[in-house]
C-alpha cells in the first residue's frame, strides 16, 4: 500500500537523466536514505532496478571469481545470493539452518574462521520465514577474518532498525516497496568506504555494466551519463522517504513493533503458534503456523474473497506450514490489526 | 512528454508480481509490443530496467566468452555495445564509420565474411548522430555467415518502422520513453525462435541473474517468481501502447515523417545544413549542423530560457558541431514544429 502523496508524486513532470532538477531530487533522496540506512557512507545511491538488482550489484561488484563467498543460509533469498555468487565463479560455502532459525555469533565465528571467506552475506529479515537475524552476530565474525559483510535489508529497511554504520555492515541493499512503502522498481544501496577501497583493488574485470558500481557513482556524483533514470519512481521514493522523516524513524519502528505485538497476541489468543521463536521475529512479516486440520489455501481464499485481505502462504520447506502476514508502512496500525484478526478468526473457523 | 492518460495509469493500484491482474496487463502489453516490433516472437517481453538493461540482456545472453562479436560502429551506443561485449570476454571486432554515416550491404557483407562473427550488433537509429541504419543491409550480411543479429531500436521503436520479422532481426531491445512515449524505466525486448534455440546450446554459464532471459521467460510464461515487477511503469507502458494502437501504427509513422520533413524544410530555409545525408535521417531525432559563427551552447540556453524549449547538443566527435532536436510522440505535430522554428530563428539570430 502506498500513501496518496506518494502516488501523486509519480505524476510529476518527467525530466532527463542529466537535468539539474533530477540531481536535486537524487541528492535529497540519497541523504534521506543515509538516514534510514543509519550510515554516513558517501556511496549511498539507488540502483535502477528491483531489490534483486541491488542484490546482484552487491554480489557482482564485491565477489570476485575464485574468491570464497560465505552465505548464511536459512531461507529463500540466501539461495538467491548463493546462486549469484556461483554465477560470478566464486567458491560458495554455506552454513545451513532450518528455515525460520537464525545464527548466533559463536556458530558464525566458528564457520568463518574455518572457511576464511573474502565476503560473507546474510539476510537481515527473511521474508520467506519471518526470522530476523541479529546483524552483529555476523558482522563481528566477518570482521575477525577481514571479510566484507553484505546485508540483505530488502524487508527490513524503513520498518525496523538497520543501523549500517553501528552494526558494521559493509554493503546493504533494499527495495523501494516494502518498509519504505514506495512503488517497486528501485533498489536503495549503500557501501562503506572500506568496501569501496576493496573494490579499487579488484583484480578481475566486471562482467556487469548496468550494475557496475563505479559507473553508477560516476553518474550520481560525476554527473556522467549512464542510464536514463526513471524519474517517476524517484519522485515517489523521495516522497515516501519524506513521509518517513516526518513520522520520525524511531516512531515508525515503534509503530511497527507495537502492532506486531498486538497481532501476535491476537493470533495466540486464536490458538495459533508462531513459527519463529520470540525475540527473533520480523515485526512486519508475521508467520504463524497453520493449525492442524486447517487448509492454508482455503483460509487464504476465504480471506481474499470474503474480506478482501491478501496474505501469503509458506513455500519451499514451509509450503502449507505457515501463513505470512505482512504488516508494514501505512497498514501497520491498530485498526488494520483488529480488522485482520476478526476476518482471520472467521476464515480459520469456516 | 507523456500523454495525460499515461500519467493517470501510473497511479493505478499496485499489485504483486504473481497477481493474476498483473499477468493480464503483461500479456496485453506483450501482444501490443509484438505489434510495434513487427514480430510474432513468443519471447517478446519487458526487461525490468532502462534501455541499457535491454542492451545488456541482449549481449550477456547471446554473446559468449571467447566468441567473436562484430559491432557496426558509427556512434555513441555502438561503443556501449562493444564495451558490454568485452566485459563478456568476447573478441570484439568493429567496422568503423564517421559519426553520422551508415553502412551499405556490400561493406557489411565484406566485413562479416572476413570476420565470421557469432553475433553482430548495430544501432537502428543512433540518437548521438541522427543517422538511420538500413536494417536489411546488416541482417542480410549476418545471415550469410549464420550470425545472430542484434538491433538496438531504443530510439526507433514506436516512431518508425522496425519490422523485426520481415527485416530478419534476431534480437531487438528498446526503451519505454522515446518512440513509445511512456515514462522511462522499462525495456521492451524480443528474440526470435532461432536466437532462443542458439541460447539453449550456450556452452558457458550466464554471469547475469537479473537479466537472465531464461529466468525472465520462466517468470512471464511460467509464472515463476523472479523479481518484483514495477506495476506503475507497466500500467503506463500498456496505456501508451494502447494509444499507439488507437492512432494506428502507420498513421503514427506517417505523422513522425511528415513533421520531420516540415522541420527539415524549415531548418534549411533558415540556412542550416543537415548533418546526415537525405534518405538516412531519423525522423524523430533531427541533427542540423551548427552554422559557422554560431555558438551552440548560447543558442540552446536562449531556447530554454526565453522559449522554454530544450534541445540537445552534439557530443563526442560531434560536440559543438550539431544540434539534436527531438520530435517524437505527442510532440511530433505541426504546431510544435512551427513553434520551434519561430523560437529557433530568434535563438540563432540573437
Amino acid at each position: 500500500m502506498v500513501e496518496p502523496r506518494v502516488t501523486e508524486a509519480l505524476g510529476k513532470p518527467i525530466v532527463g537523466p542529466l537535468d539539474p532538477y533530477f540531481f536535486e531530487v537524487a541528492d535529497a533522496t540519497r541523504e534521506l536514505l543515509r538516514l534510514v540506512f543509519g550510515t554516513r557512507n558517501e556511496t549511498t545511491l539507488v540502483i535502477p532496478g528491483t531489490g534483486s538488482s541491488g542484490m546482484e550489484t552487491a554480489v557482482a561488484n564485491f565477489v570476485e571469481p575464485d574468491s570464497k563467498f560465505a552465505v548464511f543460509a536459512n531461507g529463500y533469498f540466501c539461495d538467491r545470493l548463493s546462486e549469484m555468487g556461483a554465477r560470478q565463479g566464486a567458491r560458495v560455502v554455506r552454513l545451513e539452518k532450518p528455515w525460520g532459525e537464525v545464527f548466533a555469533y559463536e556458530e558464525a565465528a566458528e564457520f568463518v574462521r574455518r572457511e576464511k571467506p573474502a565476503v560473507v552475506a546474510f539476510v537481515h529479515a527473511e521474508t520467506s520465514t519471518g526470522a530476523l537475524q541479529d546483524i552483529r552476530a555476523i558482522t563481528k565474525a566477518a570482521r575477525e577474518v577481514d571479510a566484507l559483510a553484505i546485508a540483505d535489508t530488502v524487508t527490513s529497511l524503513g520498518a525496523l532498525q538497520v543501523g549500517v554504520d553501528e552494526a558494521g555492515i559493509d554493503i546493504a541493499y533494499s527495495c523501494s516497496q516494502k518498509g519504505l512503502s514506495a512503488p517497486p522498481g528501485l533498489s536503495p544501496f549503500t557501501a562503506s568506504p572500506r568496501a569501496m577501497e576493496r573494490l579499487k583493488t579488484r583484480k578481475t574485470p566486471m562482467h556487469h555494466w548496468y550494475l557496475d558500481l563505479k559507473l553508477l557513482r560516476d553518474y550520481y556524483d560525476g554527473r556522467k551519463y549512464h542510464h536514463t533514470v526513471s524519474t517517476p519512481l524517484f519522485y515517489a521514493l523521495h516522497e515516501s522517504l519524506r513521509l518517513i522523516q516526518e513520522e520520525g524513524l524511531q516512531n515508525r519502528f515503534d509503530r511497527h513493533l507495537r502492532n506486531h505485538l498486538a497481532l501476535v497476541r491476537g493470533l495466540e489468543t486464536l490458538g495459533l503458534e508462531m513459527h519463529v521463536a520470540e525475540g527473533h521475529r520480523i515485526p512486519n512479516v508475521n508467520t504463524p503456523r497453520v493449525p492442524g486440520g486447517v487448509e492454508d489455501v482455503k483460509v487464504r481464499k476465504r480471506l481474499l474473497e470474503k474480506h478482501g485481505i491478501e496474505i501469503a502462504g509458506g513455500f519451499g520447506p514451509l509450503a502449507g506450514k505457515i501463513f505470512r502476514i505482512g504488516l508494514m508502512g501505512p497498514l501497520a496500525n491498530e485498526s488494520s490489526v483488529s480488522l485482520f484478526l476478526d476476518a482471520f478468526r472467521d476464515a480459520i473457523r469456516n
